[in-house]
């Protein structure tokens, strides 16, 4: 069942590892089938060097596994959540990524300050609220995806290569699940770069409106000029 | 003689090198069989390229050289002390990790940040109290495993990774010398994320309680839901 | 047409990657045939493990696509504004290597902190001003050039290794494409070298006229003395 | 003619290049024949990956080429003074790498925060005075010796594993060729972890003079217990 997303699945977080995005098992991608409603996810706490196809697990829209004989992820709440607001997305990924989860400890957003971010996203990288008390004692992974969700509110989450979880940790989507690495990966970077230039000069400014837009749309939306166009 | 410990602490040994955890000869790793009281170490400065089964050092709980040709490494009296306070723990790893290094020459505990340190530490990595200048020129590693059980005394050493000894560098623990050294690396990585959080913003507040508790707890005690369960 | 250069651009654009100096497609290099008056480049928004001499494309001095399947680079108006005003130049890279790209985002030059850097570059590593407005808006990849070559007037092209574009990223260039990406490197050793040397002291001054001179002219210039002498 | 300092000298160079300490032609070695009074010594701007062991320059010690087809590297009078004033030294070796060159460039010692430091160097890591202008405009790299040799004055230079020149870069030394390139990959590892440590507190105290005299003395002296004892 699904072998194919499953093969491409499990080659997105094979690619967490290789891209040094992860240590042990500090993250996980998934992808999902909507026409099926089935989304194939990474097992709960096996290494990246154990994974296989058929160790992937199959999940339907309510988390109830459909096949596979481990437990999924537990971040899969989170993941459904973010399946079911966001329709557009392929794909989800978690990673405990350093410079990104440094920028998400300090409960900030990341600045926009230049063009390497602005061809990636509309703006600053969102940090989400704090759970409250009662969030986190209940359904936990479900209302990390709730917060996710509210945090974007009345924005397109395809302006955004992914968010920071506050005192937790980078979430990436993207059309399917090559991308959603890719965007850790890129998300990655922006939050190093952001870093240092935050070190450099405290004070450094955000990237003026017209240099965002200009990068941002030469390559999204109906104007984009960069790359072969579609294929 | 303990032939399969000394193939585990061997390769336990070599992990440090692959991890880049560390340089030279900057590490050691032991492991103990707790049945027959003896403890199997690293040899004194011997390259990790050049050690082999054979090289390694069978000590019992006093110290005393049991089987192999060569001194055992300096640090064993350390490595002692923690067996000897800590009967849980199977494997004792010591490094001079850059990120985790510079914390213990600051003197000071590793705040916690995040999820990502909550999922391995019930709180801050402590850092031990300054040695005397007569626990200095005394028995001095003995006294270095002693201070560190001083700094745990109530706690218990399962609820953290390890800890950092003031002016010195990591010392980490473990059910076996496996769980060991992947604890010096994730304490690594803790340090750095930690390191970037305070660099971004100097009063980035610690986790949250509920936060905390739901993250250690999710991956340890009886409550635990992360992972495949206990095989 | 022009195979021995679209080799060598070949290269020269997956040395980048090699370096470690882009990741994705964030970077490209050209280089020109002087005598004929056309420059190869990097297509647009091909992954480097795709690229091969037959997917290398060429433009003319107007940017003209004279040969290839492909679009050129997005930049390549930024390239060949560089061609036009430096006679000198061979070849052109562009990359969003993070130190570099960090100091760039601050908007400021990088000050000349030592003999690293004035082995290769005559004084500090210019930051362009910022665009305005309607050049962004306008034909923004030959502004980026444009303000390149106005931020050098009267300057020797030559004395740098290349600029930073401010709220972009470095721009370089050299006698041929890999000496190009050979100072891509530099650029990028040289802003971190200085990142740790303004972390450790703000107030780091810059090096002496005296030492610069010595270090950039025994490696340049009629007087050079370093290396085995011209071929 | 010594041939087998030659290999030595020539596995050293690589090993800069391996240890990532080196990018480009940015660092040499030297090894010293005491009894014939030869120094073999690299090439100047010869890429790593092209020496040879026939083009390893032997100059005697005026620094007249004694043997080998290419001119010995610039920085050759700057070994030569070090081979005259430090008559325990059997190897010099400099590089540009990043952490120590910005501590060099600040123009200030490192500091000694603890016993990874303690272990190979007793007391901060030095830093030279500028030189004079006259000094620059004249015998410039042989006075780069002769100011590294005024800095260590009354000290042991075995003392030390190396010394920060101001505004330049580390110099380092030791009894063969191989103790040397050690000594060059330990003072990187000791710049990058006083870097963290000034970073995480720019209060940091020094390591105890006790702590300090322990490590220093179990590694080096007549009391040294480190290791497996002198072969």
């Amino acid at each position: 069942m699904l072998t194919e997303l499953k093969k491409r699945v499990l080659a997105a977080n094979l690619e967490l590892q290789r891209a040094k995005l992860v240590i042990c098992t500090w993250g996980n991608v998934s992808g999902i089938d909507r026409e099926k409603g089935l989304i194939v996810i990474k097992p709960s706490g096996v290494p990246y060097d154990e994974l296989t196809v058929e160790k992937m697990v199959v999940v339907d829209t309510d988390g109830r596994v459909v096949e596979g004989g481990l437990k999924p992820s537990s971040d899969t709440p989170t993941h459904l959540q973010l399946y079911m607001h966001f329709p557009e997305i392929g794909g989800v990924a978690h990673t405990h990524s350093p410079w990104a989860t440094a920028w998400a400890q300090t409960r900030k957003a990341i600045p926009c300050f230049g063009t390497t971010h602005a061809d990636y996203c509309y703006g600053e990288i969102p940090c989400t609220r704090q759970l409250t008390a009662a969030e986190i004692s209940g359904d936990y992974e479900a209302n990390t995806g709730r917060v996710i969700v509210e945090s974007l509110q009345g924005r397109d989450c395809m302006d955004f290569p992914g968010i920071l979880v506050a005192s937790h940790a980078p979430f990436t989507w993207g059309k399917d699940p090559e991308e959603t690495v890719e965007n850790s990966l890129v998300l990655e970077e922006i939050a190093k770069i952001s870093f240092l230039t935050r070190m450099i000069d405290p004070m450094a400014p955000a990237i003026g409106k017209e240099l965002l837009d200009r990068h941002f749309l030469r390559k999204h939306g109906a104007g984009a000029y960069y790359g072969q166009g579609k294929k």
